[in-house]
């Protein structure tokens, strides 16, 4: 499904991605200065909440305002503990930037309602009835509508209801901005969707919200293709899938006979490290093209072996979110937080102890790409990629929730400091489904590709003696991945992303 | 919420459990002789199907009705490759009890319809349409219910509903009424419902249809409740939990050093042996009990760590059920079948191999309760017991979904093969969950339980030097459990239960 659209002030641009088209608008510094005359009739930008996304909106979007004369504005209940935070980045009572939720939704002509999804769940009919007339409903993500959906509900007709969704999480949002300050186009890329537009005036105001974020590049998608795939992308290889399938595999190599360190360097390393930098500069397709054939073989048999059973739990993920069961039971789940505190994921000996370690003991040197962790990551990919294309959503979309995110946005946080710093930096909702999945992609490795490899040779993982000699590779299925139309919609796309690896700190 | 009922034909016993008055039932053969006058008006019962429960129930009912002249007839869809199973077994469509199954449906006076539950909600509404006005619909499952709720519909007024389930696989059913024969009062428990009494007759017809079928006793409850209890108590500790609890500890205990098959004992062969015997002759409180001081310090220890984070898995469960969530899944799923076929679960090295070898050395020889290995299993049975208790279901209800079809019916199939043998021989809506939840249980244990107890000890698992002398247990859930009204409930409905053990072959 691609999505054609109109602006008055922006210009977008027709690209080829494999064989469909699609409009993106690209963004970077140069395009702030129209940002005050598609913004018309805004005076105040009241961004409401301060989670994961708040605090990087609405800097960014202050910053890139800057002398527009729009005031951006900060909403918080009464009584919350982020008022010091929001305190801290300047937005304060005393300069008329910071107050209570309901007040600044009464009085701001575009509202970012950016608190958390179950926070939504229960206030969005308050909310509603404190919009102004004619004023413009913004959502960071589709949940709001899947909800509505899912109890018979619906927006108010007399509002605009826009969409902008960073393909990141906050904290990256905000970092590469402020690395775009001297590289120019470095950000995370959205999708924009216009949902409701009462004022003919929705296209316009999206598209500037986005390039005010700092998005490299904007392409259009609808509110209900957003929430399937960005609840299904975070399930899968952003956030559940990643932490399924290192815990197997670390597991794995330690129980043939790998030091733990070792074990966690060709897996968690091996991931946010060297496939993803090769991901994220030259495509999927050079991580295997760059493999010698020894490596190729293990590679391809890995990647017979876990394209379908990653491919089986991702369809039973589309298919929960499509049908919401997946957001009850995220309301569900967060309505029982108070009495059950959401568990840390890395109190194992894996993070905890070698983990820290071999971050510790890092040099210099690059590690290799182990084909067996390439071919099980990249066939989970690929899988969730080839679903999301067989549901219709735009090749923009599919790669900037299967690809970019991970590579650029969510692997290095957990290079950096682990998986808990990767998936707690995330939404409520993420958090809680990547706790939900993980478990069920590790399972399905380790029952369906892992125990067919190791039961196949001795020393599954050494390359002279690989499970390759025995199993061997799906044809049909290497070919598919060869000669996927996605590679070439990647190289297209990469041509629209930041130059500069993300900082994390 | 216990149900109380009248009947015309049978006594029903009050009983005390803790602090509630139950109604059961009592079986056994003695009372066949009531099953012609409880059955009036019933000439042929129709059982639809050939799953888990159908060969069991049509061959109990055959066997209990001889002499009654009620026939028991087969009813399969055309080309069903059941066919020769049930000639097999003497249904054969040259003595009429073998037919196409909306022709015997259209025919029966009780129809039994024990198709599997996606069947179900494919074919109910031509299974409504064939019904005789006032047959009745036997359903060994809420599951129709519940699918029903789901999608706002209900069934025809014109007819009786209700429901025997009995609390344990087909397999079981059958095998224990065969030893029934030598020792009366073997069998499995069943819970009945009536949900729709359109003849009056509706009591008599669920009760007759339950002692028929060898029930050891009976007890009343409601469609909903019962499909409640029973999806949620095969995704708990039934099928679900003990999966990912022993393949947690599995792995632990390797990874404390000990050897695959010492861990293989301590794991699986500690639950569905001296853990589940113990259970099933003398009551949960006395696995804790028969301990000496050492072994309850450690065992007081992993309950503690492992109580709260079963009953959060526990509640997410039990939410996903009421919600009808779970059985959206679940036809959902099934529906992805002819895609991606149901996995096996027993491929790795843990059950091909160590099981296996385990089970073939078996001696005679009883071995040890491993009180690590206990307080995990009990921990995670008090929390599914403390949220049907908290949900409002009956003492017979919570103790046969939670321990007496445990340690009964199912952990002796795991005894005897394997988890694939206990798993894959229940229903599909079973299989399905089992798979879905085992992982969920695993990572909650192994991040928040025996994380902990590794965390605290170099050797966690030997008793001298245990986790317990750094990690204190926690007095309130100890006493809880030690002062819990369920092991009243229990000595009380152990009176009622089978004298023999199950003989798995």
């Amino acid at each position: 499904m691609n999505f054609d659209y109109h602006s008055n002030i922006f210009t977008k641009e027709k690209v080829q991605l494999a064989n469909t088209e699609e409009y993106l608008i690209r963004g970077g510094r140069s395009q702030f200065s129209k940002l005050a005359s598609a913004l018309e009739g805004i005076k105040e930008i009241g961004v409401i909440g301060w989670g994961s996304q708040a605090p990087a909106q609405s800097c960014n979007l202050r910053d890139s305002l800057q002398g527009t004369g729009i005031r951006v504005s900060i909403g918080l209940r009464e009584g919350s503990s982020s008022k010091k935070h929001a305190e801290a980045e300047g937005f304060t009572e005393a300069n008329g930037t910071l107050g209570e939720m309901f007040e600044v939704i009464k009085r701001s002509d575009l509202v970012l309602l950016l608190i958390s999804d179950y926070a939504q769940s229960i206030l969005y009919k308050k909310v509603f009835a404190s919009l102004k007339k004619g004023a413009t409903l913004g959502l960071s993500h589709g949940f709001l509508l899947g909800h509505l959906r899912s109890i018979n509900e619906y927006f108010p007709s007399d509002i605009n209801v826009i969409g902008v969704c960073p393909k990141g999480m906050g904290p990256s949002v905000r970092r590469l901005y402020e690395q775009g300050k001297k590289v120019d186009g470095a950000g995370i890329n959205a999708s924009f969707a216009v949902e409701q537009d009462y004022t003919g005036k929705a296209t316009d105001y999206a598209i500037a919200w986005s390039i005010a974020l700092g998005s490299p590049f904007s392409f259009c998608t609808s509110l209900e293709m957003e929430f399937r795939s960005d609840i299904y992308g975070e399930r899968g290889i952003l956030l559940g899938a990643v932490h399924g399938i290192v815990e197997c595999l670390y597991r794995y190599f330690v129980d043939s006979g790998m030091s733990k360190e070792q074990a966690f360097i060709n897996s968690v390393e091996n991931i946010t490290g060297p496939i993803s930098k090769t991901i994220s500069h030259k495509g999927i397709y050079h991580v295997y093209d760059a493999m010698n054939d020894e490596d190729k073989s293990l590679f391809k048999t890995a990647y017979s072996l876990a394209y379908l059973p990653a491919k089986e739990i991702l369809q039973e993920i589309y298919d929960e979110v499509a049908s919401c069961n997946e957001i009850r039971s995220v309301v569900m789940t967060t309505r029982r937080t108070a009495q059950y505190p959401v568990q840390d994921i890395d109190t194992t000996e894996m993070w905890r102890i070698i983990g820290t370690r071999v971050r510790a003991q890092r040099d210099t040197r690059s590690i290799d790409i182990h084909p067996l962790t390439a071919g099980i990551y990249i066939a989970s990919m690929m899988a969730q990629i080839d679903i999301l294309l067989e549901q219709g959503h735009s090749y923009s979309e599919v790669i900037n929730e299967s690809v970019i995110e991970a590579v650029d946005s969510l692997n290095p946080y957990m290079h950096y400091k682990g998986v808990s710093y990767m998936v707690d930096n995330c939404s409520t909702t993420a958090k809680l489904g990547s706790r939900k999945w993980a478990p069920r992609f590790d399972y399905h490795f380790t029952q369906n590709t892992l125990a067919k490899l190791k039961g196949s040779s001795e020393s599954p993982t050494t390359l002279s003696d690989t499970a390759s000699n025995t199993i061997p590779s799906d044809a049909s299925s290497i070919q598919a991945f060869v000669e996927h139309s996605v590679h070439s919609a990647i190289t297209e796309l990469l041509k629209f992303r930041p130059s500069v690896d993300i900082a994390v700190t």
